[in-house]
């Protein structure tokens, strides 16, 4: 045994509660091994006198590592355990002191494990809907206009057009309005939409009036509208937070411009001298972007201004979630408040956070629910666009993304292909249509949101912002139908309740990729062959309902979705 | 190398903010491999374009692992970074996606490791003073009786018969007051005493009411007094806060026992049914002790409440600390607001929690500062009472402990051999004199502030609860005088800045437990030698400061520590 290998962490991802009296427990060890573990459990105040013993699940396997999960269900919430690993004839306990030959329980409480008690205020819950959450993002300038009659002067580029920097194209609010039922037809129902407030930019994520809508958008009451009407047909709205910084148009930073020090706003950023230097940049702001100052959030004139936002909005306008614009570089301190407003106002507006990276530290449940699935973005290019990975390597990478979080994270990931951010992911595959839908099915298989950034299934391509921002082409006749109805096809099946409650499996089968999901008599199995030859698929494994298979295979760069069992919708 | 052996964790006990612009990034490997290690970093938004590389310092290793460390100041404290691993001629990249032969440093804003930001209200500082404080637990009904003139009615044992669970001895806070010269002479700064408000058992963990002193140990103006005194001789108090639970005799259960479902306490406590059973005890309690009811922190009158006391003693007292009862089955988000509240009152005011187990997710810095180090305990037993290790196991185990946590926390940890709940670490030992100094001289020398549990320094004995609470006897000629003016000498080297300060390396050589401190241009090291024969000290490791050498060696069971450079106190 590689003892190496082994890791556990308590009170973590690797042992958390998922409910007042449930707790999932994980253990790592390396792939290599062939092992059976056991965790051996008790309550803490009992440990001494008596254990309970069982056996855990190989749950899954990344490059390196194996997985065991267990979940337990508890009388006595505090928990205390060890692990029994046994390879051939030879056993050990694993326990905070590490592997050990024989284990002593009379001084267990010295070094076992432990989830102390389980306290309810410190659960974090599944924010439900977000299981079956279809979102599509939405770059609100590009997308429609539905407001003809409003002032156009500032639009100045022609629809269409290849965009630039500083280009305006006239999408609103009203635009998205009226093409919701275009949306739900799809399988959208959900949408995020980048900033709505007023800013002189096209993007906005320089806001100088957090309370009100952008007039080149539309209105407070538009916003109302769009959200009543969208809830009516059972779809969500989640605005785009912009905390991290603001614009320097903001009143606040203008006042500091004008009175340095005498401000009563100096403290709202972190300026190194008496007065911010537009030209030298001499206060903290977002990237090198001067013009966006950054906002500090551990001032509480900061923190009260942006909570009072964070609650306006869902009072106001009845929003579904957060989005947090490069939430990773706000204070976790923040955060921690910014969740306890939200959910105190409304318990299942979702609080998804802009981390590209491992955002464990603020996904313990008293920060986040969830990120923008970045990392799930790299795997799908590694696999589907830039042949770095094979299918074990996807389905490695696939395991190990999941274990970074607990599993009620995992459920509420907004997993995406592309955003305004990068490049088009139909792009990046080299505008090859199968890849693209193979990648949206993995998309919608995998535990979490799946988030469709606009126009990808009328085939939008683009290269990085600007490019990937362009105008929806709304000439139908433009479109690849085929490519449309597929892609609608693979939305839908997130009503599946094996998509949205289903265990997940993730490994590779002949050299194809296969994501099962079950839920009680439910089965559904995605295979992806990316290779460059035809994959015959197991005998069976059900009907297929999506993707394409011929004779029992499934062609180079296909994909084929099954269902076995009950249908349950 | 043994790539299953390498960890890294974002944002955690392995990459965290020692200050503003101060980064402490730690990488754990085999210890069985022979790498070189650098980090290789830039601010986030330009590590594309270029990057600074450091190697790392090979800080200290386990029974399994080494760990290297760095310190990095930066400008920009957006940092990001991967790590790069050399063993021979073969050289590797470490990413959030594991090992590379390769690293493309245009794509790394996908994979890097990083440190978003160091906003200041998420930094963890140091309580300074607990660097420098030795502090002296006091169990007050067994230290000494300084007020003979109050009703002594309730004492029910003669000083110094052995203690039965129900005893009354008589000890209160005059007593501990008039022996605050005493305790200053021994070597003394900081006292923390068992709970002292009102509750009929001799320990008051069974509190009835948070804001009186408890009769039997005195009044408030006692406590004030005792307080104000020992800040003038620099002596610094820590109370006990029993928030997990409270006593059945508190007015808050005792009106729910009343009114059942009707008391406005009813959810102060955590009841299966109408109203509490006493005799089936259906409710939540500490351990299955049903006179300690349970208290529901996740309730914002309890949380009020509790937050209130926390205050009112700092503010009418003016306490420098509270060590946490049972704080580990009391939730996180009252930790949180308890934190918030006592450093905002008083910001040096230190926070010790009772864990016995790895506390890492209550010592982030959003909730305790430290914990009561039973690790270090556990670890103590093994090398000087049980013989479970050698030197090289110990060094192990003391290196491993101090990686659990950032740095910060190791400053503040509470250090110590035995306590009201556990034997007398000298019956542990079999009353070997001199094994007990040499752990008390570890202690003295390892990161964070040493605890005696009081009557250490007599040699007072004895078994668990109620045992280990047995008075302590004030007749000097029942002493050791030799052992105690040793204990005494080895705890005023605290005053040493290099045992407050300095780096510390813990390892072992010829067989001995060698542990260095240093700082500027002083140096302490200490020899512990726990084998059966003598053991030769290297040349020119210093002035013997305490211990004894004879003719370069220390004696079995015996101890030495060496005090070399300029001498800083």
């Amino acid at each position: 045994m590689n003892q190496y290998a082994l890791l556990h962490i308590p009170d973590s991802r690797y042992c958390f509660a998922t409910g007042p009296k449930e707790v999932v427990i994980r253990l790592r060890t390396s792939k290599e091994d062939d092992l059976k573990v056991s965790i051996v459990y008790a309550s803490k105040y009992e440990i001494a006198n008596m254990q309970q013993e069982e056996e855990m699940t190989k749950y899954c396997e990344d490059a390196l590592y194996r997985f065991y999960e267990t979940k337990l269900s508890l009388t006595d919430v505090r928990l205390a355990y060890v692990f029994k690993i046994s390879e051939g004839s030879n056993s050990w306990y694993f326990s905070e002191d590490g592997i050990t030959k024989d284990y002593d329980f009379s001084e267990a409480f010295y070094n076992f494990f432990q989830l102390p008690y389980i306290n309810i205020n410190d659960l974090m819950p599944t924010v439900d809907w977000m299981r079956r959450a279809v979102f599509y993002q939405i770059f609100v300038d590009r997308f429609y206009i539905g407001d003809h009659d409003k002032d156009m002067s500032y639009v100045n580029m022609k629809w269409g057009d290849i965009p630039t920097p500083k280009c305006f194209a006239g999408g609103d609010l009203a635009g998205i309005s009226k093409k919701l039922d275009y949306l739900k037809m799809l399988g959208i129902n959900a949408i995020y939409l980048t900033p709505v407030f007023r800013s002189i930019s096209n993007h906005k994520y320089d806001i100088s009036d957090y309370k009100e809508i952008d007039p080149e958008f539309g209105t407070k009451e538009e916003l109302v509208d769009l959200v009543k009407k969208a809830h009516s047909m059972g779809i969500r709205i989640v605005l785009d937070a912009v905390f991290n910084h603001c614009s320097m148009d903001s009143p606040q930073f203008k006042d500091v411009m004008k009175k340095g020090r005498d401000s009563e706003y100096f403290n709202w950023f972190i300026i190194d001298g008496d007065k911010p230097d537009i030209k030298n940049v001499n206060y903290e702001c977002f990237a090198s972007c001067g013009y966006m100052p950054k906002l500090n959030t551990a001032n509480a004139g900061v923190q009260g201004f942006l909570l009072d936002i964070a609650e306006y909005w869902i009072r106001e306008a009845d929003i579904d979630g957060w989005r947090l614009d490069v939430s990773d570089e706000v204070s976790h301190e923040f955060w921690r408040l910014f969740r306890k407003r939200v959910k105190s106002v409304k318990k299942d507006c979702v609080i998804i956070g802009e981390n590209w990276h491992d955002a464990y530290s603020y996904l313990l449940g008293d920060q986040y629910d969830s990120i923008m699935n970045y990392a799930f973005t790299k795997a799908c290019l590694d696999y589907f666009a830039n042949d770095r990975f094979n299918a074990t390597d996807m389905a490695d990478k696939c395991n190990s993304n999941l274990m970074r979080n607990k599993d009620q994270v995992n459920q509420m990931m907004l997993n995406l292909l592309d955003s305004h951010d990068t490049h088009r992911f139909f792009s990046e595959v080299g505008k090859d249509v199968k890849k693209l839908i193979a990648a949206i099915a993995l998309n919608v298989m995998y535990p979490g949101a799946p988030c469709i950034y606009y126009g990808t299934e009328i085939l939008m391509e683009g290269g990085y912002d600007p490019d990937c921002r362009r105008c929806f082409d709304w000439d139908e006749s433009h479109w690849n139908k085929d490519a449309w109805k597929e892609i609608s096809r693979v939305l839908h099946l997130k009503e599946h309740k094996a998509l949205q409650y289903g265990e997940c499996s993730i490994i590779s089968v002949n050299d194809m990729l296969v994501v099962e999901r079950s839920y009680k008599d439910e089965k559904i199995t995605l295979f992806v062959n990316m290779t460059d030859k035809a994959q015959r698929v197991p005998a069976g494994v059900g009907k297929l309902i999506a993707g394409l298979e011929i004779n029992g295979v499934i062609e180079k760069k296909g994909y084929g979705i099954y269902l076995s069992g009950k249908e349950m919708r």
